[in-house]
């Protein structure tokens, strides 16, 4: 459903012609500086028409915070939050609307619910995520001033350019280390951190834009300085709810943690993860990360970091030979541009949703240290 | 935590050395046949000692239900199950505990709990996933009752040997369309439905077990005959719970379906699924099947299918250079016989989770369907 | 926290003084007319400002839904509603907020949460209500065409001034049996449908708001027509999360439901409700109702009635000899005019709860009966 | 449904002629000493047979502890607990199964099932507050390290034998504020703290066992020593949960806490509780306290107390003029020797249902402690 947490909690709303879409986030802490200057940066960096390569669309997405704050502080009482749809009308009736969108939301809506949005898949729509990046946002600035938490989130690979994500590429390690949001956003329209790849995934996306085509990509997530601890076994292992927020991210077809698939095809002997005190911290370390920061679903102090693969967006303005909901074959073609790749709006989605579980999971575990305290 | 669903709700309970492991689900719907010989079979399944690949210990894990049936019938009340632990005293201290056995959970189950059973991990022993796969099986009759759906896992990578996994593959697609669970069962110890790479990936566990080491792998797990209309978006889309799902089992890297990570270099003119109507069913569906059976995060009716990835057993009896908890460096050499490759034992527990996640989606979805009735 | 049921779910935010007030409602089915007219007249009904007796201010209270309906239809998405407050500043400091309102809720939100909305109690405000009654409209509404279900809620008592609500009363059992909300308003501004008492009701209510005092109240709250077999046994029966729901209402101090406090005095040869075939509609009846309709847990078919207690106000704007949150003795006067008595406009607020446990129960019983039809 | 509770989180299970009966308690903070001699003595409060005025059956009830403790240390891991029934055999049918017992779950059950436990009603048999009662016990233990928080609960009124329950009675104030489990015990079979009144107590009842009949009371519970700041609003308000979790409890009628029901009729000025700085002690406490201990549903440091109504039996072996399943009238008359009163037995489990009430709102309220102190 659209509630998401257990005490960082996070409930959405809204398709794509209704009047706002926005959320309620409960179980903010109180006490925390907060305004519309906290949450704004990231539903701008979310919002289409940012480049030539995304959808021309210009929308706006001022968030109003509604509730839960005064003089810029969170009371610990609910925090609404909603961002105005421009196109608040039901879309018209066309020809077009005979057919399901292949691969897209709209016929299994239907079926589900025996009624669908005039806008096609409703809550599909990439307009949803609006309320996840808002509410992320909120427990960004938590987990920075619980441990200088640091989620950055980039572009890895778009169609079959891609970086080395071998865990055994140091290269790679550092990229995970070093990279920050800054960082990400000045490496251009891709948001990859490797330039020269930048630059080819640009043409992939050109040329796909220019055949009336999309391409697909995958989006690569580091959280820095998770403290050891997070995650709540056995059915809350910290990958699993990170698996459950970004497999929840629409288009999304895959999530892979620390060695991920590759780690299928490794020895024990080379995956395992030796331990080491590290004199200059006094933290205890590991030598290498294969793990992906978890172990037995709890976090271990090092970086996770995991990487979403992401299907091509199913909208493309090549005719598609389909049938319509009552069976009958015929070609559909979409009007209008849309987005042939949507891994760069994706960063900051994946940045929110991994804020969403890290919060959530940093909150379970004050009550156990507290609790823990007593005796 | 332990609990698991929302409708269909399962409960586990249990580590190696304590008395039994086991669980309670609840809302398994009333008036089914149910008792022990529906259980048993899956857990015979998931036990070791199944062949000179996997550990020798032979456990029994003999079920006993407890409660919530009576004449062999759902009463619509808890069903509580368990299995007697043989070894049921604590682990006696060794030198070899003074170490966190690299990549797995002694270090951070001591951390995050500040204290840690004696035999390591706690509740990541392999012996909690008793409690889910003696669940699963009740999910899987009644998903069978519902709608003949069927779930069927198998191996389809060990180490580099792996299955072409490709959804343009034919070969691949026939293979989801009609493996069985007695068929796998039928080609050895790897539960590999290709007998020639079946044989290879037991010469591949066979080199690791010779060399003191481990090796991972890939289960692949299909749902057939799955009603259009389940999932519930946003944030519990049904590759969102089977994402949660599978990477809660112990050991688990990655988690894709349809398509997966290579639908990410692939395009939308080609990655699109057109629709059409069979004759002969009646039946609405896709022409290819790259969405994995999921649109939107809600079934499509078509077969739902995705890929598990297994880690090597961190446990390997091979000299690792590592440290003791208080931060020395040493030398760790596990005792005794380990498993060098899980992924055929991971296959019935794959099918448990799979059936937890239908099982509860399915009745979500049945109590809107009643509801609509009304108007 | 903020969330509110299983499959018909409700979260609500908002306070006095911050930009709006509202709820997201998920859960709700698709394909049910819904327009802000379902909703407005419970809003209205709830609003302060109906009577001399109640707080004079004029909130208008104007409800405007944010999605999840499209030309009038329910999408079966969630539907957000919000109303705007007309004081959205935040209160300015007096030498009255040093001291914590005796028997409000001032002293424990400031503990709680070491912060305080400056209009004082934060969610604790009557305000945070409205949320609630909109997302109770919604439910009623798929009452009513589920099952002709009604929600009646009214005044049963004011200070010492008490219907004879005894079980063995038999003009209680008929009040019980015909009131409707029409009716209900139209005996006056007590919402009590016996008029002498309402008149007797009034009075006090002026006495008390002449002497700068406050009064309390009990209502009682009947629910006809609601099938056999909701409620969701051991820990969710139906009294239990009907208990709750009133409960959780500000200023509540008791539930008690069929019998209550006086089935305690009671023998069970006359506090057994006798079964026996109704021939004219054909359904299996009971002669009495002790049980308030509820046994073990799960609905019986017959009438559902219960009576929450309301202490008096906690503001007056008499004198109060009390103490500062510095711990000084001190004496604090209100100021300007509060609401002597609350209970009147809690009638709608209880009506709203009353639907929404009755809509999350009828759906997971419908998820159940789905289920039950596959064997 | 059977889980109770979101960071302390019991899951029950088990009827009347099922294998065993029990409970999984997860979310156990770790560390904590724990063995079965911290469950049973409750346990033992609990059986019938403990005089002539309940049934004579002498249950052993014997706990188990399946898991999550090592060395007589909690680990933090799910701990299940079981305690064997006696009687494991289905009942035979009879004549009198032809009868739903009025008053009693047996045709709710049909209905809502479709299927019934030959015991009669399943799940709302007594013997299901074994788990309670179990997981009750270890969130006392934990209570009692916290804080010293101690909960008694004991009998106030049989029939219409009845303390002076107003909380002006300043006798019933200081009864309150003094109450042990021990001295309870130690007053007779009654556990009425008031001597003579325990006495015309027991004439009551074994008038009713002696006519056959049965008869219900009132069993109060004090909560002392909780900290300030417990609950969690707007919906989870401290007595919102405590309702919950007494009108879970089998053959509940009402909840009153603090003035209760008696509160609807007194004025504000009387009710208002004053609030003063103690010398002594350094609270800041209230100088009456018809609060009940909770205010605006957070607890503010008061003692918490609260009465819950409980019908008379059902079963009694008188005949009863009902009618059978198929809708005949006839008579019924039960067999055997019934208890004619179950509030003595009933202390225990409100005493459980307390302790896991007031648990999981100190967790939550540690993580949010917790969080707070990062900022």
């Amino acid at each position: 459903m659209s509630t998401f947490g257990t005490l960082f909690k996070v409930t959405t709303y809204g398709e794509s012609h209704c009047k706002s879409v926005g959320c309620i986030v409960d179980g903010v802490p109180p006490g925390m500086d907060l305004d519309e200057s906290d949450i704004q940066p990231q539903l701008t960096r979310r919002r289409p028409g940012q480049s030539a390569l995304t959808t021309p669309r210009n929308e706006r997405d001022a968030v109003a915070i509604q509730s839960g704050t005064e003089y810029g502080k969170t009371l610990g009482t609910p925090i609404a939050m909603l961002v105005q749809n421009k196109d608040q009308r039901p879309h018209d009736y066309s020809e077009m609307d005979d057919y399901p969108r292949p691969s897209h939301a709209d016929y299994t809506y239907q079926e589900k619910y025996g009624i669908k949005a005039s806008s096609g898949g409703g809550r599909s729509s990439a307009r949803e995520t609006i309320g996840r990046v808002a509410a992320g946002a909120i427990a960004d600035k938590y987990l920075a001033a619980v441990n200088d938490i640091e989620i950055v989130a980039f572009v890895s690979q778009v169609g079959d350019v891609s970086m080395d994500r071998s865990p055994r590429n140091e290269q790679w390690i550092s990229t995970l280390e070093g990279v920050t949001r800054e960082g990400i956003d000045s490496t251009g329209p891709m948001r990859c951190p490797d330039l020269a790849l930048g630059e080819k995934m640009v043409k992939i996306v050109e040329e796909h834009r220019d055949s009336h085509d999309s391409v697909g990509g995958v989006v690569t997530c580091v959280i820095r300085n998770c403290p050891v601890g997070l995650g709540e076994p056995c059915f809350d292992k910290l990958e699993a709810t990170l698996a459950h927020a970004m497999m929840s991210i629409p288009a999304t077809k895959g999530f892979e943690f620390g060695s991920g698939f590759a780690g299928a095809a490794m020895s024990g002997s080379k995956h395992n993860d030796m331990f080491y005190k590290d004199v200059a911290s006094g933290r205890f370390r590991t030598r290498t990360n294969y793990s992906g920061g978890v172990q037995g679903g709890i976090s271990n102090g090092e970086n996770i970091y995991f990487n979403i693969a992401f299907k091509p967006p199913a909208t493309i303005s090549q005719e598609q030979a389909t049938a319509t909901y009552a069976g009958k074959d015929g070609v559909l073609a979409a009007k209008g541009r849309h987005d042939p790749n949507v891994v760069p709006r994706a960063v900051p989605i994946v940045e929110a949703m991994a804020a969403l579980v890290i919060a959530d999971a940093h909150l379970i575990q004050e009550s156990r240290k507290g609790a823990k305290s007593f005796f």
